[in-house]
């Protein structure tokens, strides 16, 4: 009921007032408008159900990328490009693994991405479980030789996913510090919430200068088999990994504008990721920030009058295993100046809750505009600065461009995240159309307002 | 704070007034006593971490048998049998399936129980989905000649888990009946309440005098995603599936007693399941049946008096296929005069929420004292009987046993029921505790009464 009157404000303020309006009312009439549009749902059913999973290197990637182009011109995008960049790739093979001692048991895996495979005939060998991660590192040098070591660290949950952070390092790290101690492969309790038998990959990193064995992610009852096996007696496990990398693939940035009606030259940057991992069909990750941003733009883009400033999403083309933001920073180096600000959605779909303004931002009268567009979608925005816009606009970031975030509900998303489980029905439609609400009217105040965050930024 | 209490008073009725109590008040101690009692957990934890998932005609399966032997013995159980009997086995071999054309996709399958293999290469072909159950049963013969059916239809969550009933049809005749219409192939979305891309087996029967065509059941997602994209053009899906079967596999019915100290050849016949899929450790379906009631019986046992009747723990041999609850009647149809009532636990380990008694004992002294000793643990005495109480006592009661239940909550059954899922860190230690409290209080008065309960049955 509530949306319907909502909506019928929209339309009223968008068809008779908008003209005239201050942009504070013109937002909230997007704002109003995002929570009834389609736009996103459809975006992110057309990607995931049409394309299916993106990995980098994947004939689905070179369709994605088409339907990247054919999106954004649809949906009334200007200055479309494809900018292309190289990038290995690395793809699974067959995998397996199982208890071979007490008694057999078929585990639950999946490689991490860019682990080495295992010999053919696969490696067998005795497991050693660290209950924590901090318990690997204190292992002296030695201590693993010929044995797989299991990490079985659990994940904790948090809104804001801190609990990645402090538990990624497991899946980044862990190979190459129990290969520094003499392990041959390396197990890992996939880094989620969930308490599925699905396993979750995820990149890995191997250090240099030290051997690279094979890795991959328990499924989590299964890391916890080997907990309650290993406190038993001697456990023994066979790890089978399969998979190819090329240094020769390449991948694409895709980017369409909406652009400014004053200050054209003055950039927003946003987006979402196109590549997926291979499992799933990389709904939350990051079909969901590719729809929400798009849709977001693309309703800013029917008003009759642009924003001051142009908005730019962009379908950032190789996040998972990195390298879109460098390729993207470098390719714009020259114009970086003119980037105003940049964020991306890559958190999934559940609601936002928070928007995190560059330095100083939130003590402009812009500040307080968006505190009050935002609060009826039960948006607040942050005392705290944004501190990080994303790892797509990360090269950016580096480079001196502010960056802005709106804070999603992330105590879900680990539970989906780089697993098979990263498919369409876990989106909730409504907490998706809150997203482009609070993206459209967020974006729409910093498209049209005239304060240089960099400026402000480096103040004081 | 409220366990232990109830624990220091479980205890001091135990030591100081059990042999002079009234039944209620040891029943009472009991269940007090249970709520705080580890045996359940222990059991719960050995058979599945120690042996693993226990299809019939598995090794694993026989060294279940011998775990139970030793448990019962460990845990004081007397008259100790092992039945075996005949029992064709079933055995899944490499299953995969995927989406062929618009474009290629893997889809998440398992194989039903007892589904013929697919030819080595395969079977490909285009799907026609059905979203509706009755709407396959509706299509003339003939229509689906070279076809993959598919039939989409979604399980409803209910508490009592009648939503299995409605559902399960479509894996156990849907088989036959698109076989009927023409179809090469069938494909069921998972019979499960879950939104896990993990497929959920279940057996499948192949009506006499019809083809007998592969079946397997859809990640619940696939299903959804098979249903979107035949609404935008044809789909072909490629399936193949390798199974083995058994006419010579033997399996065994496992029982221990509590002795009755006062009328011992009147027997209360109860248990779980040994068996389980291949698929999980078997942890809620149904180790946690075979926990449940043996640590409910143990707990009886240890009774400075045991109740004038005897009770026997059965360990089910092959429930999944089928099979055991026949055996049974047939071994031992000379007695079945002397079995008082009968019940199987094979709903999970949530909460008891209601004790279905034979038909007009609620209405019996024994149906109130049930009542106040059942409240505490929020359990209510149904006003409706006991029609079903366990398939593997189907047998039992078809021969004219009265069956009694204990119905569990199984709103969160069917996410996990059938699928890798189903292991036992989904159990939760509190309701698997109330769970055996509810049990061993029912049984002690049920036992230690001398109701016959089938003139009750049979009376008017």
């Amino acid at each position: 009921m509530r949306i319907s009157l909502l909506a019928l404000a929209a339309s009223l303020a968008l068809s008779t007032a908008a003209v005239a309006a201050e942009p504070v009312d013109t937002a909230a009439a997007l704002r109003d408008k995002a929570l009834v549009d389609q736009t996103a749902w459809t975006v992110l059913d057309d990607l995931t159900t049409g394309i299916g999973p993106r990995p980098v290197g994947s004939p689905a990637m070179a369709r994605a990328k088409d339907w990247g182009v054919d999106t954004l011109k649809k949906l009334g995008f200007e200055n479309i490009r494809v900018e292309e960049f190289a990038k290995p790739s690395w793809a699974r093979g067959p995998e397996s693994a199982s208890v071979v001692a007490p008694y057999p048991f078929r585990l639950s895996i999946i490689g991490l991405g860019n682990s080495v495979p295992t010999p053919a005939k696969g490696i067998e060998a005795e497991i050693v479980v660290f209950k924590a991660y901090a318990d690997l590192l204190a292992a002296p040098a030695g201590s693993l030789n010929g044995k797989i070591a299991v990490v079985t660290q659990a994940m904790t949950r948090t809104q804001d996913g801190q609990g990645y952070g402090a538990a990624g390092v497991a899946r980044r790290s862990g190979p190459s510090e129990a290969a520094k101690r003499g392990a041959v492969a390396y197990l890992v309790r996939s880094i989620s919430t969930s308490d599925s038998r699905l396993a979750h990959t995820g990149g890995t990193r191997y250090a240099e200068g030290v051997a690279r064995i094979p890795a991959a992610a328990l499924g989590v009852p299964d890391a916890d088999l080997l907990e309650r096996l290993a406190a038993r007696g001697p456990v023994k496990v066979k790890l089978a990994m399969a998979s190819t990398t090329s240094d020769k693939t390449v991948a694409w940035n895709i980017s369409g504008d909406i652009p400014g009606s004053e200050k054209p030259e003055e950039v927003i940057v946003i987006g979402g990721h196109l590549d997926s991992w291979d499992v799933g069909t990389g709904a939350i990750d990051d079909a969901s920030g590719i729809a929400i941003t798009t849709a977001a733009a693309k309703l800013i883009g029917d008003l009759p009058r642009h924003p001051r400033r142009t908005i730019r999403v962009v379908m950032w083309g190789s996040e998972e295993t990195g390298g879109s933001s460098e390729a993207y920073a470098k390719a714009h180096k020259d114009i970086l100046g003119n980037i105003i600000t940049a964020s991306e959605s890559d958190l999934g779909a559940d609601r936002v809750y928070a928007l995190q303004l560059p330095k100083g931002a939130a003590a402009t009268p812009l500040g307080g505009q968006l505190a009050s567009l935002l609060a009826p979608l039960k948006v607040i925005v942050s005392r705290e600065e944004a501190t990080f816009g994303g790892s797509d606009v990360e090269g950016l970031q580096d480079a001196g461009v502010p960056v802005f975030g709106l804070r999603q509900d992330a105590s879900r998303y680990f539970d989906l995240h780089h697993s098979e489980d990263d498919t369409i029905d876990k989106v909730d439609p409504r907490q998706l159309s809150q997203n482009v609400a609070a993206w459209a009217s967020t974006l729409y105040m910093i498209a049209d307002s005239d304060i240089d965050f960099r400026a402000l930024k480096d103040s004081k």
